[in-house]
């Protein structure tokens, strides 16, 4: 398994990715959440998330007819990565 | 109780303020969530949102030593009511 499971959690019944995230302050909280929703955008991919002042729960569900948890949805996965490695104090 | 009733559910144990929005577009959705990420800095109250591509939830949790819901709840959730009449189509 790639590193990246040690960020995400693979979940089933349905089958989903999802990650938790805090942040040091709200500020950091905001940058985040606008950077993803730039890339939701561009991919077209919304997923769901809960936040509060710094902390963040992202899940990457997978499309109804697959059921499946796809490369596409690693590479998001992976495109999330990228954004919370660009926050210092991210954990 | 005040229209407000109508569009926050009021919620026991612990006592919070609960409503659910649809908005019409993500771009809607994105708007409302930078303009309610706005007044939350300024109210420096954070309320716990979840959401997607146009469904957002929003809980007003109170203080932990009052455990009830005070006027400043009831007003800060008037503030987010004000956000949302101003997206044309939300629900």
């Amino acid at each position: 398994m790639s590193n990246q499971a040690a960020t995400w959690k693979e979940r089933n019944r349905p089958a989903r990715l999802e990650r938790r995230i805090v942040f040091e302050d709200y500020e950091q909280t905001r940058d985040f959440l606008e950077a993803l929703a730039d890339i939701s955008e561009a991919a077209n991919r919304y997923p769901d998330i809960s936040f509060g002042r710094t902390s963040v729960s992202l899940t990457i569900q997978t499309d109804e007819d697959s059921g499946a948890i796809l490369p596409e949805h690693r590479a998001f996965a992976r495109q999330i990565d990228a954004l919370i490695t660009a926050v210092p104090a991210a954990s």
